[in-house]
């Protein structure tokens, strides 16, 4: 892949879910003039749905996309285990007052330990997540000092090594949700073809964490929400 | 789990291969007193046979094992990859010269992931890694600045977090492979029943790098590789 001088654009990983946050950081990355190679991850999470999302999506940004599978043998979190309730928001849930149960032990730390492998393996330089510490649900996987600490890993535990290793991007980390809708909307990202909702339904339900912060982010940044528009309403 | 004074003992993730090292690591983890739940990984891997082993190697310590499948859409290594020629031992490969191309890119970091996942979502205190930084192939993730790096990865990005992180031991880590037979040796770990080779074959190949060392450990110690004794010769 060339860009516009004629020289090889650099590669990068993505992280794709297929939700707001890392559709726009795939559109974002792309306008950065990278070459993304997306990422997804069936790890039998009740929204399975998301993964139609990601498809979509990587396909409308003209960008491959790869997708691991994996069998895990535990749960520990509702975002797997249809037998524990999924919580509706919870004010008191929020970052500072507790971890809500549809924290998935270890999830970035296992998604970005795979992007990783995947950047090495296919010559990328670096990797864009679409983490946020500010509108969240207060996910520790989610915090700045997470990411300074896994590039240490990075630096210290991959081929690549000290000289050159794999930057970890997160350009939302400390953005708004609201901030976050602008962003995506300014870069054109399909945000109509996001989904967020962790429920797993074939609508999203608009009480979950998730369904609760999209709302939040579109309201705050006084755009309809394209998702609703269409397809989802 | 109870311990002999009546209290349950602690619970903790060890990383079973099927090899040498981490068959002496899980029996160091039991003689400490550890509850031990083996992790697995079914994976890709050329030498899918260590699998078998570790399932022997399981039940002979009467351990609980999980085994994680990892569809993984790239490969970038020797180990996974049958087309690419695996290497025989080679000096000038040695640590401190260059990478193995049996180096699957960021394996340890991706294990480790799944090993801490299954430690928060069992609840267990501490994960051991029979990794080991002295007779090894060189991978980057073997080196003690790597485990001391993951550790703040720990502290930082679990819900355990910087109260009471998941430990992550190697008691392995300084230990010559003479030492690691020994060890076993003297802990009746079940040397016989382990794999170390990466060809994928019936037999040990003898020629790659985890043969190397194994026959160089079992030589330094002066005791007959069990292994060789009775199924595998």
């Amino acid at each position: 892949m060339k860009n516009k001088n004629g020289r090889s654009r650099a590669k990068a990983v993505v992280l794709l879910s297929g939700g707001l946050d890392s559709a726009t950081t795939l559109y974002y990355a792309r306008a950065r003039g990278f070459s993304c190679t997306c990422l997804s991850f069936d790890y039998g999470q009740r929204h399975r749905r998301e993964l139609s999302a990601a498809r979509l999506i990587a396909a409308s940004a003209g960008c491959e996309r790869r997708t691991v599978k994996i069998a895990l043998p535990w749960k520990g979190s509702s975002l797997l285990d249809e037998n524990m309730r999924l919580p509706a928001f919870n004010r008191r849930q929020r970052p500072g007052f507790q971890v809500p149960n549809t924290y998935v032990p270890a999830r970035n730390i296992i998604f970005l330990s795979f992007a990783l492998s995947c950047a090495e393996a296919i010559g990328a330089r670096a990797i864009f997540i679409g983490a946020n510490a500010v509108d969240y649900s207060g996910y520790p996987d989610c915090r700045p000092e997470f990411y300074k600490a896994f590039l240490n890993v990075v630096r210290t535990g991959t081929k690549s090594g000290k000289k050159q290793p794999v930057r970890i991007l997160t350009p939302l980390l400390n953005m708004t949700k609201a901030e976050i809708v602008g962003l995506g909307t300014r870069l054109k990202a399909p945000l109509e073809l996001t989904w967020s909702c962790y429920a797993g339904g074939s609508k999203p339900c608009g009480r979950c964490d998730s369904c609760f912060y999209r709302r939040k982010g579109f309201l705050e940044a006084g755009i309809d929400d394209p998702a609703f528009r269409g397809r989802h309403s």
